[in-house]
């Protein structure tokens, strides 16, 4: 049953697309090495559960990223029949060769809003992530590949604080001038807030109207999905997640990372927004997801189950009240 | 620092009132005795933070409820001089002699929207605990004590399922006939949504508008601090927290109980919201009731610190993207 079960709540899009980055995002902080075969499965459950959008992998430097060293074998075990469109981050003119030989449906380019963050992830300016990307573009077009931009630390830096949202506006607009639309917007370290998500959007709105602009929010400190909330109520339609919450924070070992891809959907089911995916089907592949993992996953309706599941009268005690 | 830091979000409004609830609905759960000194500690903790409701036990069986079998100990210990409202449940015309004895500030009748929630937390039928209350008003009556009314099961029972709304109004109506307007909608077992929000105190708001409501929500399904920005956004300006997320949902055992008062302070925060509470303090008092309880609580922002918390470029080592 993919059916949004709730009234639609008045001012939120009518559907949304929820895209999945758990493959990536999550499983790159995990330092235990997934195989290559558990990831394919998870991937493919996420497709058979209704997700159409996901970010399976990374082109990055095996050595800078083990986890994903696996990303051309990832992608040759994917289901592709049914229409998913997979992308991948490509930070480099050699991971944009790699992505397009291994099929990628979209290359991602991320950088961050704030220097300090980028010097720190990717070792340059933003200004020479910029002109990296022309390199990426120039391949990507060649292989007929569209390629989407990213804005890591678009809410705020872990180095820096407040990140003002005109540098967010500026990499919108550079993205544009190279032809990159389908934009996301991260919000890397959990530091986004509603009135930041509206400030945000509304600003871009106005200074790249031509942006499709996805929202990547962490639920490190608590505020997820009402940040989703907010984005919904700007009219956003693109919302990135992790089945399970995957992943984490690495400024805070004990805090959460991306909000919970079946949490989001169970919002967007009971909020009457249409997302196409399959709840009970997203829950098996959370639970399967964690026991691959080996520990416990933030998500919490995989925990507590559909909201109408309901229990026999002598299945617990009750305290009063 | 108490004051709001975000641009405030038009539509919600100024100012908000947190009632913390740990001490009653979290601990309650919790199978360990907690020692009435670290209670009272607990206590006189959020009342320093700035809280200033508070249900700090409950008058029930000591029998039914061992965990809050030192009711009185603990209301004889806390710090008055602040002006802190102090209430507790009390179910019965027993609870409410002990209740007023023991100098408690307001105290808090409770039944369930449904029946079969009511029958098997306190034994009644509905008309049963509605003529109970009768007694209990007297007695508070008496002794120049207020009253305030509960609804449990306000937004979904876990052995029926969806509760009409019709339920909670009738409630709210028999509660006015007996001068109880202090209200709050409970969502027991984590099945409030936003539309559920907005349905529910839209209706409430026409058919008994004396009734000044709280919103009581559990975040076993991930969603509370989106019910929270449906309730902002209904002008409700009451809210029932946990301090760390203390206690849990007894039909998963893994799941989250109330939603975390300081996760809710941190988002009342910088949405522009002021609640008078300071979340430096009130985070420290939730990392002492983790020590208390001895296991990690669900709050997000005790384990990844305040937003602007910032760190040294050589502090982490972070992945690409």
């Amino acid at each position: 049953m993919t059916a949004a079960t709730g009234h639609h709540v008045k001012g939120f899009p009518e559907t949304v697309s929820v895209i999945e980055v758990g493959p990536r995002d999550g499983l790159q902080s995990e330092p235990e090495f997934v195989p290559t075969d558990r990831k394919i499965a998870l991937v493919n459950g996420l497709i058979d559960a209704g997700i159409r959008h996901l970010e399976v992998t990374s082109f990055v430097s095996p050595r800078a990223v083990p986890q994903l060293r696996d990303a051309a074998d990832v992608l040759a075990g994917i289901d592709r029949s049914k229409g998913a469109v997979l992308t991948a981050l490509v930070p480099n003119a050699k991971g944009a060769v790699r992505a397009a030989e291994a099929g990628i449906d979209a290359m991602v380019v991320f950088m961050s809003a704030s220097e300090s963050h980028n010097l720190k992830n990717v070792n340059r300016t933003r200004a020479q992530s910029l002109e990296g990307f022309a390199d990426i573009v120039r391949i990507a077009g060649e292989a007929n590949i569209p390629v989407f931009g990213a804005i890591a630390t678009s809410f705020g830096c872990p180095f820096e604080g407040n990140v003002p949202v005109s540098a967010i506006v500026d990499i919108a607009r550079a993205y544009r001038d190279m032809g990159i639309t389908t934009l996301s917007l991260g919000d890397t370290t959990g530091m986004a807030t509603p009135p930041l998500v509206q400030e945000r959007c509304r600003a871009l709105g106005e200074a790249v109207p031509e942006a499709d602009i996805a929202l990547h929010f962490h639920n490190t400190r608590g505020v997820g999905l009402a940040c989703v909330y907010a984005g919904l109520l700007e009219g956003v339609t693109r919302y990135e997640a992790s089945i399970g919450g995957l992943g984490g924070c690495p400024f805070a070992p004990n805090a959460t990372g991306n909000i919970c891809t079946e949490d989001l959907v169970y919002m967007l089911d009971e909020c009457g927004v249409e997302s196409g995916v399959d709840l009970d089907r997203l829950i098996r592949v959370s639970r399967e997801a964690e026991a691959v993992i080996g520990r416990t996953l933030p998500g919490q309706v995989m925990k507590a189950g559909p909201r109408l599941q309901t229990y026999g009268m002598d299945s617990v005690a009750t305290a009063n009240g």
